[in-house]
């Protein structure tokens, strides 16, 4: 895995490229412990997960899978994680208080599709392959995307990727609002330069209260949405980043934010 | 109604071409037990619901609306079916446990229309003309579409077509996200495409279960649909149709899934 | 702020165009008076949201938020309006049983959109500008916007605007659903034919009803939305807009609804 840093976004790049990217326990675990890295870095305001080499993540690594589907290797048992729905296998993406976008460079399947949707937001290459591959593999909707898909692009096109199992073209996905197609020539930079905006541009301490307030408001009804809001929205009014955010846009500047 | 087999998809054809399809009661009942008795057919992995003649269906018959609407015929009192989500009316779709495709040919209005929300996909042929019609007719939102309309297209266009009762064409309901426009000329060949692919490609197993985690996922905490899923995914592991799955991937062939 | 009525549309509009109809408490006051003169009114079937000049309206006054934040004025205090859903400052706008249509003319900024994300309908000319703003000022997702944002164009989209706060153009908004575009040139005209068509073509008493029904279905499993719409056919088929909607029909003639 490879991390690097510029404009105050880190990126996390999925490293192995001969073999697609596949995930491995290892992998998991190496792509948890940047994005908590880069999550409690006070320089760090955005998370760009992508991989390196032509795919983005081709899925469970296939000789893990076919050793337990001829039952020479046994599944781990799931540690207990509790019922929280930010504290299971992939869901503490959206418990990281920062942005987290998905570059989906090349090929994603399975749980390297799954990975994605757990971002705050996905950019894809034009001429990428996705597909949520379970249904061909006889296995069924994991890491939770039953939930999520028809959330994402509404039940009817979750039924299609996850009953289907059928492969999707980058257009495809962005037609259906799965991700947003950017051309495949200057990929890198272009997701980067809508990272360095988000975590320039934007207040952190606004962009993280956002995206907790998006999580809540899927158990709230509007009544508490609303109220939360107006309690956050006092609290803002205290702080230095409120103040630069009126401040630079009167002086027509760019934005000095500290996240205080 | 004609019901016709091929290649693992059962298609039910509503046949009152010179009515546009209109909506009976013994037509409600005729497909009932056609979904079914294809529910129930191990041969059958796949089902179409489309209209015989230039119709899917044009809405409740208005003979019988306008003598119910001069009050020389009473609506039918409902049978009590309880509160179940999948056991009303219509809802019963969504419990069977095969994918259920409109292929909408023609004009599908009213109940019509509110038939193919409970499918599990939609495609519409290219010309065809779509509406919700209640509104004009002096009635509501029928037969849960209130509930099912913004969760499959969002709540504004769903307000939209609920509200005005206007007739969309083909085209904007693809745009919208209601239903896949596919070309007039080959229509029916193109969906039966599509199902033959999803009865022939993937686990059968795979996707009734998968469409279970789909409608449960609607009341569901996302920390709950994971961990359903990953129980799910235990089971899997037994099954031959995840060795099936796994195998026919490595030696790069086609499938052949029992469904066990 | 002025008030025209046409055709049973009402149109309300945003009167400061020097200020690019900046928001106030005044004008949050006579919007919401205007609002409710409408609702009460029954020669109005239809209501259209709209801006004097060239902006819809581009968010809180900068003068009042630069006061705030200097600390020289405070914030006022929030009325207690309990937590019921459609009783939150802007939420009425729910409540009320006929259609809001938000004409956006031009930009809209901050409270400015979110007013428009309280409406049942969008519709935004071409070449407007819309942002969310809050995340560049130093403030989170206010006014339930973060409850509302998610369920109009999705996660994915919500979380974009909501965490950049980026300016988009019209032709994004339409492209995710956030709005319909329409040429700038004839903007209020082409508004204007739609509110006619739903104050005119449908029947009041249905438009009223299916609002309510779409707010309810937000907290109703759908089995408990199918027997409400079940029990308010039935209270349809006693109304002289149910008569008139068949009759119309089969008379091909227009309908003369009277809400009854």
């Amino acid at each position: 895995m490879l991390v690097s840093r510029s404009e105050r976004v880190a990126t996390i790049a999925l490293n192995r490229p001969d073999r697609m990217n596949a995930w491995t326990p290892t992998m998991e675990a190496e792509v948890r412990a940047a994005l908590e890295a880069a999550a409690g870095d006070p320089e760090i305001r955005a998370i760009v997960l992508t991989g390196e080499g032509r795919a983005f993540c081709a899925g469970a690594d296939m000789a893990a899978l076919s050793a337990s589907s001829g039952g020479t290797a046994a599944a781990p048992p799931p540690e207990d994680r509790g019922t929280s729905d930010l504290a299971q296998r992939y869901s503490y993406l959206l418990g990281i208080p920062k942005p987290i976008i998905a570059a989906i460079n090349g090929a994603a399947a399975g749980v390297g599709l799954c990975l994605a949707l757990y971002c705050d937001l996905r950019f894809v290459a034009s001429g990428a392959k996705l597909t949520t591959a379970f249904a061909r593999r006889g296995l069924v909707a994991e890491h939770g995307s039953a939930w999520l898909l028809p959330r994402l692009v509404g039940p009817m096109n979750a039924a299609d990727l996850l009953m289907s199992g059928r492969v999707i073209e980058a257009a495809e996905a962005d037609r259906i609002g799965l991700a947003r197609m950017l051309p495949a020539e200057d990929f890198r930079n272009a997701v980067q330069r809508y990272a360095a905006d988000l975590a320039n541009l934007a207040s952190p301490r606004s962009v993280g209260i956002i995206k907790r307030q998006l999580q809540e408001a899927w158990v709230q009804r509007l009544g508490e949405a609303v109220r939360a809001s107006e309690d956050e929205i006092r609290r803002c009014r205290e702080t230095e980043d409120f103040r630069e955010g009126v401040a630079h846009y009167v002086e027509k500047r760019l934005p000095a934010f500290t996240g205080r």
